[in-house]
């Protein structure tokens, strides 16, 4: 039998912070250092509210918290208990079969053989046009919705939480995150950062190796401004990102699109390019590609890093919705098997806490960091040290770690929900595979669907809808949907798949 | 005889903020309608504290920060008054005599006459050392002291206000700030920066005309990378603003230096480069020149304005330290006397509220502003729209225009008793003129002594100088120095200055 006196005392510490929330942290505490353990039973809601004093429904909520976090499970009539598959703190080593191992067939085809020069043949297409990717809010005003891939949902958001932290800097630390700081951003929160992607990511770094981006938009700017010269070529996966290469090009960069295919980007074509060219950078996102949300096969891993010391190039890799990976731990970034120092590897707050707390980060050997330091101070000469302050503090306490948790069991029950909606009422028009993590779903749009007149149908009945040709370096519509289901509740998502049922085109009918 | 029932009533009103304040705040809201006018007594501190149910030191805090404001004045043994010369909210409309009448003649001689090849015959030394101006905090760590000019104290920012507005805007508006937001900013900010350039700066906006950007500086880093093409001339004053050098030169600039001297920039000089090239824009400092504090005089502002639309350039207005202007009214900005649309206007909150919160704004036509606001999606997204929100709210309630009016007085007051010390401790040594705003005394060295040795022994001894080199185009020395007397109390500035006088190098004798 557990004796629960000391997880009682220490939900009775007032810290602050809601009855309910210390309550679960005194349970998490205890699963942590090894006094609860797996299939152990918690007491009776009635029990433990009768032992702190406190009203029944405030442990039923700390249990509910701690069911969403995954700490325990429910079976019924027979009590609570510490889940069998606690959250693990140690991150598993990447492992070369994880991937291999599945076929993901459906998802090929999103290359761009036709109507591209080809790699090593110079560069593709260079115009792009101005659309710019929907990432918007979930719910704009009035009734604009999005099914644009890649937001999280910020009403998950611990803002009052976020606001304490806010206050508590502003009274501890006021003069330093008022006056002028390094534009490296604090020390507090890079050592936060190291201290996190070094624990879970697999990434060795320490404080002076970090650099506080507003994002990882700014991440991937000022790398684009520092490390690429006029006419550097530098390579981006395509499908790909745009917002990346705006940047890269603005930088000065001459891109060269290379292909994406189900295994992420082409390594093969990319050699043959820095056969043919020098070769400044390449950018990529190898855990889940974006838009295509595949993940980067292990073989092409280490050849693209082999490669990339071989032909003195660096690896821009850009991860940037690390923690949201649904099949087993999320797979290490390339940045952890970097041996010879050529990866620079961004990161980013946005997708795991608010788009809207432009925290990010680069990772990058010393010399680059104080280079991109430099550069920022002409762009806006430093971060935000109050939020960057109240992040580091929200790190250190876990809170955004029990805020990914969270976040995560819910997306990852959306995904399947939105999934079966997607099944049901567009059978034979989408077909796709289960991404294994991130916030989208890549979708093949059956041919006789046009695919780019049912984004603009569905705009007019008040739905953002992601063609493939937002993500495309030729301006060419290809037959996929980027659709997130992160944003989005129950009713929520049946009112989105709704309008977008609606919106669908009539198919094309062999004329006659 | 006033009634005072009202004003106790507002008083009442428990806002959140502290009793004092709100006590403050009513008895200026009588002033600002009417109610209350210049001369009025002002009930004892014990008639009020009776009839509030207050202790009297909170009605005495009231008054003295009202004092502090310069709203109301003290007569010994006569009690209290509403000011004679209470602060104006409409502003005066520029004057041309108001410059004109005042000689300035012992500022002269910092122009690049020597060793420059001149406007017109081409750029000047177009290298850069990589000094970076010192701008940063008044007390570092350790014992590092800084009389680097242009820094405000931030001990003087209200920062329990604006923790309270950050839980406002979070409690309020949480989703909105949270989600992605347009890169020009939340238009409640923009609205009110709007109103505000409007009501005291005579620049006609509305919140379509304005882009929230971090600080100045990234204003200048979005014009730079908006509207200059490589190669493009853009003319700069001399001495002049690094930073800004920077920006402007990493889009692309190639810049010329056009020399300052007593009444601001040399139009004159600027004419004839601009009939010599094809001049892209220009960047100015007209209120409080960087560094040498000297205003644009009137005729140069007017024949700057027709030349900028004859010679279809354009000019970017710096108005970095608008409201710090201790010798009557601030002079307008050259956007109020824009008819053209000529100007690209920057301001900042970084020196009247805090460096450390980068909130700074460019006002601008709307087609610019739309152009501004693509470039800015590929550096960092957007701003942060919950530090914009809650700056807003303070701009709204008129925490900033208190805290303003506040730091000015007491600025004010500093200019004078630092330059009484410098003339105390440096007789013979430093001559300057008290400048009529700004945050710091630009001082010519007497010939005798070695500035830059003077900066290097300072260092050693902790204390940052900042000599002429730093904002030289060519690195060449010159016998001034930019001394910040805004950031220190009383004791601290004795402290500086006699760090100062210690580090002072014996002066060069005639050999033999």
């Amino acid at each position: 039998m557990t004796d629960w006196s000391v997880t009682i005392e220490a939900a009775r510490e007032d810290d602050g912070s809601p009855i309910f929330v210390r309550i679960a942290r005194a349970i998490t505490a205890d699963i942590r250092r090894g006094r609860l353990r797996a299939g152990d039973a918690l007491p009776g809601t009635r029990t433990l509210a009768t032992s702190l004093g406190v009203h029944r429904n405030t442990v039923l909520a700390a249990y509910r918290e701690l069911f969403a976090e995954g700490w325990i499970s429910s079976a019924k009539a027979k009590g609570t208990y510490v889940s069998v598959e606690i959250p693990e703190v140690a991150p598993k080593r990447f492992s070369p079969k994880a991937v291999l191992t599945r076929e993901i067939a459906a998802r090929a085809g999103y290359d761009v053989e036709s109507g591209a020069r080809g790699p090593g043949g110079g560069p593709l297409v260079e115009s792009t046009p101005p659309v710019i990717p929907q990432r918007g809010p979930s719910l704009r005003k009035g009734a604009l919705m999005t099914l644009g891939g890649g937001m999280p949902d910020v009403r998950l958001v611990p803002a009052g939480e976020l606001a304490r932290a806010f206050r508590r800097v502003l009274r501890r630390s006021a003069l330093e995150v008022l006056s002028y700081g390094e534009p490296q951003g604090p020390v507090a929160l890079r050592a936060a950062i190291a201290k996190m992607v070094s624990a879970t990511r697999g990434v060795a770094a320490r404080a002076e190796h970090v650099l506080v981006a507003r994002g990882s938009q700014m991440g991937i700017d000022l790398v684009a401004r520092t490390l690429i010269r006029p006419g550097d070529v530098v390579a981006v996966e395509h499908l790909g990102y745009r917002p990346a290469w705006e940047a890269l090009r603005a930088g000065g960069a001459r891109l060269v699109p290379v292909p994406v295919d189900a295994h992420g980007i082409d390594v093969g074509k990319l050699e043959r390019l820095a056969d043919a060219e020098q070769l400044r950078g390449v950018y990529v996102t190898p855990h889940h590609q974006f838009p295509t949300t595949v993940t980067l096969a292990p073989a092409r891993r280490l050849r693209l890093l082999d490669l990339a010391r071989e032909k003195r190039f660096w690896i821009l890799e850009d991860d940037y919705d690390h923690e949201f990976h649904y099949e087993g731990r999320p797979v290490l970034p390339l940045a952890s098997a970097d041996v010879h120092g050529v990866v620079l590897y961004v990161g980013t707050f946005s997708k795991v806490l608010a788009p809207g707390m432009r925290i990010g980060f680069v990772v990058a050997p010393v010399p680059i960091i104080d280079r991109l330091a430099t550069t920022r101070r002409y762009i806006d000469r430093q971060g935000d040290h109050l939020l960057a302050m109240a992040v580091a503090e929200l790190l250190e306490e876990g809170d955004i770690q029990r805020h990914i948790r969270r976040a995560k069991r819910i997306y990852a029950e959306r995904r399947v929900r939105f999934a079966r909606l997607l099944e049901t009422h567009f059978s034979g028009v989408l077909s796709f595979e289960l991404p294994s993590g991130g916030t989208a779903i890549w979708a093949r749009v059956s041919a006789d669907v046009p695919v780019d007149l049912w984004a603009k149908r569905a705009l007019e009945a008040g739905l953002v809808l992601q063609p493939a040709r937002l993500f495309s370096f030729d301006g060419k519509g290809r037959s996929y949907l980027r659709l997130g289901f992160a944003q989005h509740d129950e009713r929520e998502a049946k009112e989105a798949i709704g309008r977008m049922a609606r919106a669908i085109p009539r198919r094309a009918r062999a004329s006659g």
